[in-house]
């Protein structure tokens, strides 16, 4: 059985740690946040001890495993202790907004050979997982054209746009992943047409709200994500993959079944409210595959390098969005 | 090539004479109505020639097949001079609103050996002809459980229910065709609840407008046939067979696929306006199979005994709906 | 803060442990079990205290209500000596399948004057929530016709056949209820036809595994419920209201929106394995009901009453199911 | 009643030649081909006179229209010659594969000042012309994104595929003008990333076979439109536009609702087979739209005009398709 420290006690934070204190094969033991009083209440909450320092963490010789759900901006550093400490580590993506330090973090983490799993929890919604399956099963042949879909309810605060490193890093990028994953194979070319139409401030922050991605697979595929932060009509995901043979989607997810019957007309159950309400489910389920490997002593699933991977992607596509070029992906970490 | 007369000029008659011009393999040769303008009319339409009585028709050695498509309470007597003249004869249903009247024709029509189908058209409906092929190649094992739809977007007027035979004879009745043919099973017993819920008028004609018939089937399994006059959403059939391996059904016909999106909402095409909107295309296909048959010399695929069938069933229901029980259906004809 | 005890510690009970124990408004003190060793068990997992007795409980001046979900044979029993300590009871359904048996346990009930809900859980389903409130905010108009399916996967054990009391008082009941829930309207006569289609062994012990049941209301609408024990394609409930202005349904509860198109075919997501899956999320809700009329002293959403109800129609329509006529339903308790 | 001569009696001019026929408010006159044959037999199905030579069309004084439905390499002659002629022309699409042919018949068409209409059919189609409804009524609010999908079942032949111009002036040409009709808005950029992933030879000949269109409307929003020639799973076409209210879709067109439940899973009706199952009674509604203008002496639906603005579009496609850059869209014609 291993023992777990939360590191990050925010929104996403409490996700994770009732997930954790759910989870029958390990032991949920320690909570650090940079809010004391916020690391205390949760740490009550759910039968663990709260950490003044993150250093106690990771000095903790009973400490096995760390979840890192702090600010994007600290886990870089906290991947860096964690390989020097020794622990295993389960990390909210994306590793940092700066490829470079990303990529310092990815580098001390290999060197210390500690298992790191990224939290590309989209990989264990239902859906996408049979997506996944059926194409890596061959159902559809050979991969020809994907479509991706992300929508979301409302546009961020200006100021958290300014700092989240713009749509494809902080938005496009979980799709980015999930292309990777469930074709198996690598972009290798990116080409993106945005536009701020929701607010002129975005523009201002140099972002766009409303965006196409056209990538090219390795095997000549094209693919298409469109991406938008504020959509009329609730969270809006999709993905199909159109291969030689047959084609695969997870289709709009519609909340239910009620169908409301008028002349020449039905009206039935809508989306979901946000993102959170989609994909709730899935923080569980990717806890587990982590929790799973290390008792097995297995691979992870979606190790760091994963997140190395995604994040390049995104780094040329914001370059596409600026130059309004297509811009080679370059191969490798 | 058999050449054909139509009986009949309304609004059915004049369906059934486009589709006759347009069938490639027959010659549309005339057509009689009691009102001489109509027939003439509709003749001019379709380059037949009209006839002053129904006996020029039966009389003119050049006509092989009649089509009756006149007023229910002349079927009855134009089939039994078909039997005479020897002519083919393509029927729309009922024989008779007496079945004591249609089984005489029906001993006519044998005693004369010519070939009789019933238009039973709604055999020829996609939907409904896939539930047929499914369940006779044995998909959905023994039939365990039925439910059948029929409901209609307005009350006929009370001057046309008064001479109706009421809702079993003249609604439900279609579906106890449909019934047989699916499952190739008879019914043994029939029970009907019914109430007049549109209007009072309706009740005191002795009819109902909301009925639930429920039947057994020769192999014990149960079905459930709801019907109702008027519903406040447009025209709606379907059919479910449920099987001790799987279920087929045939289910509400939606005119189309556009999606409105709004917020926790989806708007989408509703059903059909009416009956003819939803089946107008199955008379076509029902005249082709009778013509197909002549051609062929072989059996009609709906004959007159199956239109006594569906009478007899018909009858019983009415007898459980006056007499509040459950009522056995009686065997052959 | 209400303290809850729960009589039960078996398959249901464990569903409601886990409810109980995550309730934020009530504490979760004790548990009771027949078996004290499953009731030790299950109180470790929650950290609340086993009792040997059931009389523990009741002596406990601590505990203010408990949750009954032991076996059905026991619930009068329970209820009454409920009623004689003064505490508020959370009560699986049915009260007992004797009428006679369930009144005397109500007029207990009453004369202490505890509130008592039963779980009628379905209740609080999400669709069927929706259609309830779409009738009762009359946007169907008048109720015409209400069509209700209850379909399983297997046919439960013939021992447990032989005292379930048959398929209309431990199936089709759910419905009773829902109906009478969601119309306003009280059912005033039945009518049932029945078969073992699925096992012989059935109709041997008296019981049907498939059948309908017909009912009308005050208002004279007509209802249909078919209900299987055991179908071929997983599990399967809809509701649908059908009123003079517009219909309202509960469709059948597709488990995900992942599509496969071939050649002509679209394969996509079937239904739910079995009813637990189907409904699970309902219990937590119909308990919050209880926790919430308790906290706030009002009315408890499913009184005693509406269980009563319940089993007089379910009484009613097992009578007509062995004397194949239509049974008038009493009026009152 | 205006009289028409058909030009072309090839696959869609036989189709034409069936509208013609049933057409109620034109007189349906001669037929010329350049097979006279062909010409001979159509003109015998539909009562109407073969002519010899073109010419004897255009100097027809009874004709008053002319449809072009010959082969593409012949439109901008034929046009010419009408304009001379002063006839009326419903001409089939495109123009001409080359935009500067194509310009100059449209300045001769403009110089004669013939009324010409382009059979831009599927603006007619019901779904299309629900979502253009819903869009020009403000329903979307300000347009923001636009996804549409052209799918065909299989490559045509390689020796088509050299004359056809390429995908974006053979394919995707129809969606340019369903954007530009649906929104009201002219796109002003294209950029397009294409492949051979279907037969090398397409490759060979220069042109790709799976593309995905992204444009820049005036007002700012981006379109992506992806196009394949051969997928597995029939016809595929799709639109959605998604403003800043909700969004509206014409979904994937399935041909019916047979519905087979089995364990866990659905299998139901799938796509058309192909284009002209999923369009062909577009063709009557354009044809009516036309011939309703020439009665009422009214502007035409889809000018010349709009024909050359969908080829300018696919010209700049085209060339960004091969130099593998956003290309800008002169505006004009």
């Amino acid at each position: 059985m291993q023992t777990f420290a939360l590191l990050g006690a925010g929104f996403i934070g409490r996700v994770h740690a009732e997930n954790l204190a759910a989870q029958p094969h390990i032991r949920f033991a320690r909570i650090f946040d940079v809010d004391p009083a916020r690391a205390g209440e949760l740490a009550a909450l759910h039968g663990a001890e709260p950490a003044a320092e993150a250093d106690e963490v990771f000095a903790d010789p009973d400490i096995d495993a760390v979840l890192i759900a702090s600010s994007t901006n600290t886990h870089a550093d906290l991947l860096k202790r964690a390989a020097a400490a020794g622990k295993a580590v389960f990390c909210e993506k994306p590793i940092d907004l700066s490829l470079e330090v990303a990529r310092d973090a990815a580098a001390a983490v290999r060197a210390a050979g500690i298992p790191v799993m990224m939290d590309f929890n989209r990989r264990y919604d239902a859906a996408y997982a049979a997506v996944h399956d059926a194409v890596q099963a061959g159902e559809v042949g050979q991969v020809e054209l994907v479509s991706m879909t992300t929508r979301g309810p409302s546009l961020p605060p200006i100021d958290y746009l300014k700092v989240s490193g713009g749509q494809m890093r902080d938005q496009t990028v979980h799709f980015f992943d999930l292309l990777r994953w469930i074709t198996g194979l690598e972009p290798v070319e990116v080409y993106v047409a945005g536009a701020a139409m929701v607010d002129p401030a975005v523009a201002e922050v140099g972002d766009v709200d409303t965006s196409v991605a056209v990538l090219r697979l390795a095997n000549g595929a094209i693919v298409q994500i469109d991406s938008q932060r504020r959509i009329g009509y609730g969270y809006d995901e999709r993905i199909e993959v159109n291969g030689s043979v047959r084609m695969v989607e997870a289709a709009r997810h519609r909340t239910g079944f009620v169908n409301h019957y008028g002349p020449g007309e039905l009206r039935t159950n809508g989306l979901d409210v946000g993102w959170f309400e989609r994909i709730r489910g899935t923080y569980r389920k990717s806890l587990d595959a982590f929790v799973d490997a290390l008792e097995h002593d297995s691979r992870v699933p979606a190790p760091l390098e994963d997140g190395l991977r995604a994040q390049i992607i995104a780094e040329a596509a914001t370059e596409s969005l600026h130059t309004h070029r297509p811009v080679a992906i370059p191969e490798g970490l």
